[in-house]
């Protein structure tokens, strides 16, 4: 069942990637380059530092045929894709979802809760940022957003309940639901991080 | 002679990058990064996914040399040069060169078809890309020419003869082939791939 | 003590981090992922080509600590922080002990002249390009500044003393002194590289 929520996850940020790639006008490739990357990136980011090599979508080709097979499905639809609640909020519940398997693997590799956060919010926002930094631009989570915040919260949550308490299952649920429940509040509410030149 | 071909390769590559340095009007220390990014980018990224490490330009350091000295032999001559034919049917022949080395030693690697042509794309294209955003801007070839395409195209083709037919020279011949002539094609018939939001 | 002094070098780059997400209007989150870029984005690049994983941060969390720490530290007092000669001054003692760091790291794995060299570099530099590129902007030492031409020079010098003439301690003084004062006279008497397109 998780690792179906896995690929649930990996189909929503691969959608992310094709309309960020369709709002700056590039052609198919790039909107199939920036599926894979916001998809597969924080992942890939994470192994690589933590020396889990080959990268996890090496031996498990399924995360690059989800992220091409969103890509290529969605095309046609392009046009009447809108940004729409359910869109975010599928954003979120992936943002949750990327930040428990993040920790997870780090605390499986017998890594500190310091390292096992970290990981978290990498698994959970490394790929949208190279989106967006392959777009162009400087990435949005560094400026605008209550984005990184709820993951590291989360993750903090996560390692709290499994690793502390030996509650890995409640851990899980709670950081997924903690994590989802903070973005699309941010996102209702309009919360942002102060910045830092105030 | 396959590997004077990657040397070959590696400064057509490096020159790319001394180019588009003169252009963004960078200095001496920025025209010799892009030269080695773009030279040696993609075949970093493509060892570091598939955990060869230390990656190739540690152990035969002449990477790093043929583009260092690409750049310092072509700083005298720079506003001589001109992007002509010779320059850019170059770029499409390591493009095809570079697609077959990445295919070459995925697949050395044991790794499967998908991964095999990701990893001929990522040798062929990312060195490209980095030079790109070291840049300033988004990569060309996720907006507007069939350049990766051609390296696709070239993969599969190699993965067929060499690895489904047992064919390795003549996929190798042909995937050099058809990458260099259909990109010489699309300059020349100033072909390009769909644009997403069309 | 070397040990304190990295200490002190990982956070004076974290400050060069959080004053360049304020001037780019990030907020707090932003100002601590650059922190924390800026001051362990070229160990980690280092670590991944070189093979070295899990690198540096994953077993001494310490690095992550000082920069996050700095980041911290450094935002109530951010709109009273400017740019001065000791600020800048510090950051060039930091360039110069990178440079060795990385220059012995390599050394100590058994690498080439050109390797260790290559790694005293990026152990000093390639943070702050990342730290530029997340800016959305080309990094500032491809394109004005003599920064990594003092690393180089300095790298080249402590490959002579310490591995030829094996003198360790020499060249690491020696190093860390002709980068720190090579870089405060090009900032003086504002130094440029050549630009290609002259």
């Amino acid at each position: 069942m998780f690792y179906f929520l896995d690929l649930f996850g990996t189909a929503v940020f691969a959608l992310s990637g094709v309309l960020a790639a369709k709002e700056k006008r590039l052609d198919w490739y790039g909107g199939l380059v920036l599926a894979l990357v916001t998809a597969i990136g924080g992942g890939t980011f994470r192994d690589l530092v933590l020396g889990r090599v080959p990268v996890f979508w090496i031996n498990d080709n399924v995360y690059i045929w989800i992220a091409l097979a969103t890509g290529v499905l969605s095309f046609p639809f392009l046009s009447k894709i809108i940004v729409n609640r359910w869109l975010l909020w599928s954003d979120a519940f992936g943002l949750g979802l990327f930040t428990v398997i993040g920790c997870q693997i780090a605390i499986d590799s017998g890594m500190s809760a310091t390292v096992a956060i970290l990981m978290g919010v990498a698994t959970g926002t490394f790929g949208g940022m190279i989106r967006d930094i392959l777009c162009g631009q400087a990435p949005f989570i560094l400026k605008q957003e209550i984005y990184a915040t709820a993951s590291i919260l989360g993750g903090v949550l996560y390692w709290i309940f499994a690793e502390e308490l030996d509650q890995e299952w409640v851990g899980m649920i709670l950081c997924i639901s903690v994590v989802t429940l903070l973005r699309i509040l941010a996102i209702e509410k309009n919360w942002r991080l102060p910045k830092l030149n105030n």
